[in-house]
């Protein structure tokens, strides 16, 4: 769906502002893309398309992912960028959760969530920070294959749950997280020495619970370490193991110790905001979630019913989305500017929501980055 | 096997060191036992019975848990004391955990682990923690049904594990969360309110992702619930709930937060990993595997391999974990003092082992544990 007009690209993007402060935090996210200026001649223009989803529109319509914002997103738009979804507490029949769904149906097969502190004159991030979680984002519990028994002796319920790991999936996600290894050591040798957080070799960490699992995650160790070992590109990659439970205990007592981190999806999930834990809010933490075609931007945070519609909830999860959006686009320059702009606000501390000890509004701050996007 | 010799009990205790540090940390917790004074008419006295197990033990003998092992603690202990247990990171054919299967062959359903941050000279411990993290211990995917496959279109792997969720094990997991929430209630009575880190009603959070597993954890949530709504007993203890990832989050930003904390085995496994984080080292974390028949306490590290055999492991988790053994049989008192005798020496700072930032051996923290104990 690239249009190539000229030298610049119109890029097509579907907004699922969804639920909650999806529905602040996503239009903040659009009004940046849409400041950004011509860098460059491969610099894109945009076209966005508002599209359904979420626990409200389940609620109205009976479906939380309408048939036609999946056949939009395959058949018109480049990428997207996905707001956050309400979860009932309660099973509430046919509900299903559409960022899971979505996940499965584009072949979105990783999670990639960076996790990067920024050197602040206010104290909200205590620790030097700069880990990329890659998670898994196909399988694992997440295949959602439930059943419910009874126990004949005593009539009691039971349940089960299939968990799934394939070679298929631990491979390719393997690969993403040595590739992404590679680019991040190549990135950080334009930053001199000194600013720089991470200074040795390139390190992947393989999360796993082996010593339980030895089938499952067994093979999801043994795959992903294939990947390195197959292939000498990956030999200046360091490659080590945590089980999840060092993993998230190291994590805090020595976040400075992880490079990329590479994780089966529902660890990956509590990793990931255990780490955000770590740069003092889980709002200003983005991910995307990456296949072969398509990309699709989404803020780590959920949909806080408690905060919605009143203006404070922090854009900055949303618009470094939008960045990684750009990036895992091929952008690689935009993306930059987005991420600089974004740290610099950050960094001056002048404009912050009240996640992070300020009292800036969504849209001051929003205002604040397209200022310095310009 | 409890036998009544005038008014004191002796008491057989199978010690399990198994590997690592477990061999150094044991003795230690054996030694604080030995020297507990006569208190009040029902002091216990001890009766040791070393008993193998542990991956050392299988890479001799073939089996890393022997039958006799568990027919001894079935038939002629009271109660026993676990160290830790190396985990090959290879599969290793023929073997299997040996605690994961001493906990469902002695039904040993809830796996107890106290968080608490000590006020102390030193800046060990950051935060003002003090959670008890109830740990279901006998199904989730720890049962262990894993199967491999192949995918016949592509030759490539295919691993599944399955996750058991009853109603049976979550219901009286759900009962001695809201039990002990009760116990720690009116154990807080007896401290003066400005000494409590935890000062309001007693509260149990629920941990689930029932947003993604609605029946399995929709089971567990639904069921741990439901042991409040139907005994009026509990209608002074809060409940609230949080997603697994959220309660990751929230444990690190906010662990005042948290009172008593229900989780399902792989959950609970992770959470109290990260919250040993918080208090300033997973070496004075303990924890007693609880069934209604038998009580097995367990320090909640591993069997550190870097540091085994040079005498600087810290005891505190198995002194700590002797001293759950103790609470759980019934010998509160003995207990306290154990807890007591404990934090003054975490207190003192005198003598803490390197994890915590000292140079004392594991030996000199036991004698210090002693000293304050006889
Ligand atoms: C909303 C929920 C299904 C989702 C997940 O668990 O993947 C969220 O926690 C996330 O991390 O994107
Ligand atoms: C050694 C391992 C099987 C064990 C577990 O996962 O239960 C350990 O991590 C623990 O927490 O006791």
């Amino acid at each position: 769906a690239t249009t190539v007009s000229g030298q610049a690209k119109k890029l097509t993007i579907g907004l699922i502002p969804a639920d909650g402060i999806g529905k602040e935090v996503i239009p903040g996210a659009r009004q940046v893309l849409e400041a950004l200026p011509n860098i460059g001649v491969d610099s894109p223009s945009f076209n966005f398309i508002n599209l359904d989803a979420g626990f409200e529109y389940f609620q109205k319509n009976g479906t939380a992912l309408p048939e036609k914002t999946l056949e939009i997103m395959k058949n018109e738009c480049d990428g997207a960028l996905f707001g956050a979804v309400s979860s009932p507490s309660h099973k509430v029949a046919g509900y299903s959760s559409p960022i899971v769904a979505m996940r499965k149906h584009l072949d979105l097969y990783a999670n990639v969530r960076p996790v990067v502190s920024v050197a602040s004159e206010k104290d909200f991030s205590q620790k030097n920070v700069d880990i990329l979680i890659i998670r898994e984002n196909t399988e694992c519990l997440y295949v959602k294959q439930e059943r419910q028994t009874t126990d004949e002796s005593t009539g009691l319920k039971v349940a089960w749950a299939e968990r799934k790991i394939s070679e298929y999936a631990s491979r390719r996600c393997g690969k993403m997280a040595f590739e992404m290894a590679l680019g991040r050591d190549k990135f950080r040798q334009n930053i001199p020495l000194e600013k720089r957080f991470w200074k040795g070799k390139p390190k992947v960490t393989i999360v796993h619970k082996s010593n339980v699992l030895s089938i499952t995650d067994g093979l999801w160790r043994e795959t992903v370490r294939v990947v390195k070992e197959n292939d000498h590109k990956y030999d200046s990659v360091d490659m080590e193991e945590q089980l999840v439970d060092s993993m998230v205990y190291r994590l805090f007592r020595e976040p400075h110790y992880f490079d990329v981190v590479v994780a089966p999806n529902m660890y990956g999930d509590i990793i990931s905001d255990g780490a955000a834990a770590l740069v003092g809010s889980l709002g200003v933490v983005p991910s995307a979630n990456v296949g072969d075609k398509f990309v699709m931007g989404e803020p780590v945070h959920g949909s806080a019913p408690d905060i919605a519609g009143q203006n404070k909830a922090n854009p900055i999860a949303a618009i470094r989305s939008a960045g990684l959006l750009l990036e895992h686009m091929g952008f690689h320059q935009q993306a930059l500017h987005i991420y600089n702009a974004v740290d610099e606000v950050l960094r001056r501390g002048e404009y912050l929501t009240p996640d992070l000890g300020g009292r800036a509004t969504t849209q001051q701050v929003v205002d604040a980055v397209i200022k310095l996007v310009q």
